[in-house]
């Protein structure tokens, strides 16, 4: 009999059926014995009679995996509005062993450690489940965007020779057959020598950082969502694109993805146009609404961050916003300084829900000024050989940002530790599972 | 003025439009400069009469970026049926230099080493873009494949701590702090254990293999293009679905990418029903067909591969042939054997013109028989931990298979190496550009 699935099953009262899964709970309630059993559509709840079939459960836990034949009744109390009368159980994979995490709670109420650690099997329980639902949501929603656009999908290499943009000592060393290479930790300048290609590309895979330190913001090893995009007119056209990025992973996540918020009690949040303010006027109101003395540096604190979205939550109704113009000395060498204001870059970050999700910029697109920046900041150009080339080559102007996945899907969900929004985080001291 | 692609400029004959791009050729003809400028949408054709804009001109070679505003003249003999007669010349990126190679020709005329050395620039060439594009609509045609049935895309770790599925010899070594890891081999462990949390997952990433060899159909980074599926009733429900997702990416490539197809001389195989064999019915064939004595080997030479194809084209008129039921100790300790021939498995490779584009099997999925197998090969379980575990907690009946991106692309387009379909291939010898 072909299966079928636990969402199912209420169409099909009256008839015959064959339900396949794990056994989520088993309760005796009144004499009467139930299995609960989950398959990727939900649970569905099977009353079982026989002694033949009690008999084969008797020595089972939960998690076992079993087909179910039955009678499909209907039975309000019973989730889905129906149940099987059990007429056959057929063990499919016996568990014998006590699973070491109950992971049919609500509630799985494990530490971070603890979670990651069984993440085999954690990651079966609802919750956990609802987090990659929705971060697979954000990533197809975050492709067909730029698809619709005309940006082309390009995959480029994470082994590299050379090429930190950020000096090598935040990349991890490969033993590269009898050569030393890098794990890449952006596609930066592929995806600029490829926007001299197709004018307009995307790329979603993951990054290296070598960074030897353990926050709830960071993980060695992110999904970077990159776009970079030729014939800009100017920088802002990269900001108005992302508001209308942002839109449509909103409008997508509240069409697709209602049922997991509401299981994770996240809010899915309404778009409203997302204020774009200077670094230096951000660091004004730090200064008058929060005291804090940071005008003149060169970066925004964590805490300032969430401030910042507090403040645009309250005062724009976005809890989205856009700072811009960050200092040349704290942006990468491509960046494009601000003609008007050359201390400054034609560079923005997003902050959402109190941290940065996206960072972007105008690029330098003309040979002589990558020579004058570099040699500027005494940089050698040893390694950016290929990169550099291309701009000999004719580069239009172009610009481009990046999104950090885990972020984004971290922030949307309200998860207190980007960890969690990762498969299999890797870490300083998390390297399995 | 708002930009007009290229592929736009006849719909506006009579109205001023203003053009960005590169410049592609400069000719002169009976006195008349002509600029072809290359945009994504293709090319376009101005002709340019003003002093001072012929003077803007002089220095410049091709590839070199510029805007170009003018008035629509309808012109049967350029390309789309339209030029552009000039009104101005903004230059936004000059070349001054030779360009070493000359992309702007039908056929680029370089050796393969020529064409990966100078990479940013020869993908500019009509016929590498076209193979990129083909390979984005392959990719996206894959995934929307998947996504349809179900299944749910993951993103699973590259940088492992071990679990070599296949012996270590064939990992990269990171430097991971202070500890040593491995760069993932392919996601088979963490794809079966989330085939236990969604029952149908999917992966596209690159994974790495450090085989020191060099081949036409081999890279050291590839993209890997992964399926699990839970509940399956046997190996042949993987064949089954295969056969459609062929069906459906061939569709797609016949609807969206005949163009590329076109320019590259490659033909878009029609789908029949793939036919189905056994590796001993293979090696009979060879045997008698080919006078190849190789019954009994435990796989095919690369040679027996392109005569199969060839065989199974004239026999069956499909360009693809399964080859099922390789030997056991060919084949992965995670592979389940065939029940009715215990030497053989129930595993799978799709060839397609000449190549392996796929491989796959229904897995193990109790506890027991992995520990039986391990035994049985004299294999440790250390690494496998968090693998093993799963399979204590309950595992359905599932299969799953894998194929390579890069040879997927080159076999579709007839190209000669698979390094063609590489955006910037690794090989032992490169790690740049």
């Amino acid at each position: 009999m072909e299966r079928t699935l636990s969402i199912n099953v209420a169409e099909r009262i009256g008839k015959e059926v064959m339900v396949s899964g794990w056994i989520h709970k088993i309760r005796k309630l009144g004499g009467i014995n139930f299995i609960v059993l989950r398959d990727r559509g939900g649970l569905v709840q099977a009353i079982v009679e026989k002694t033949e079939d009690l008999d084969k459960l008797k020595e089972l836990t939960t998690e076992s995996v079993v087909s179910i034949t039955g009678k499909v009744v209907k039975e309000d109390r019973a989730p889905g509005g129906a149940e099987i009368h059990v007429q056959n159980v057929e063990i499919l994979s016996p568990v014998t062993e006590d699973i070491p995490i109950e992971i049919n709670k609500k509630d799985l109420n494990v530490n971070l450690d603890t979670l990651l650690d069984f993440r085999p099997l954690t990651l079966r329980a609802f919750s956990q489940k609802a987090i990659f639902k929705v971060q697979a949501e954000i990533l197809s929603a975050w492709r067909d965007f730029f698809k619709e656009l005309d940006f082309t999908e390009i995959n480029t290499p994470k082994i590299v020779g050379a090429g930190a943009e950020t000096g090598g000592a935040e990349m991890f060393e490969v033993k590269y057959f009898k050569k030393k290479a890098y794990l890449a930790q952006s596609p930066q300048l592929y995806k600029e020598i490829m926007a001299g290609v197709f004018e307009r590309v995307f790329e979603t895979a993951f990054v290296y950082r070598a960074e030897p330190h353990s926050t709830s913001r960071h993980i060695n090893e992110y999904m970077s969502l990159d776009i970079e995009m030729a014939f800009i007119n100017s920088w802002t056209d990269l900001i108005d694109m992302h508001q209308d990025l942002i839109k449509y992973v909103i409008d997508r996540l509240k069409k697709n993805s209602k049922k997991e918020f509401d299981l994770l009690g996240a809010k899915i949040p309404d778009f409203v146009k997302i204020p774009v303010i200077k670094l230096r006027e951000a660091q004004e109101i730090l200064e008058k609404e929060y005291g804090e003395k940071c005008i003149g540096e060169p970066d925004l604190e964590p805490k300032h961050e969430k401030q910042l979205c507090e403040y645009s939550t309250k005062k724009w109704n976005s809890e989205f916003i856009f700072i811009t113009h960050y200092p040349s000395k704290k942006r990468p060498f491509y960046t494009m300084d601000d003609p008007e204001s050359p201390e400054e870059t034609l560079s923005f970050d997003l902050l959402f829900r109190g941290l940065e999700v996206t960072t972007g910029s105008q690029r330098l697109h003309r040979y002589k000024d990558h020579m004058s920046k570099m040699k500027k900041r005494g940089m050698s150009t040893e390694g950016f050989e290929d990169y550099l080339n291309v701009f000999k080559y004719g580069m239009p102007p172009h610009g481009g940002f990046c999104q950090g996945l885990e972020r984004l899907t971290a922030r949307f969900l309200e998860l207190d530790n980007v960890k969690e929004a990762s498969l299999f985080p890797r870490d300083m001291n998390r390297l399995k599972p």
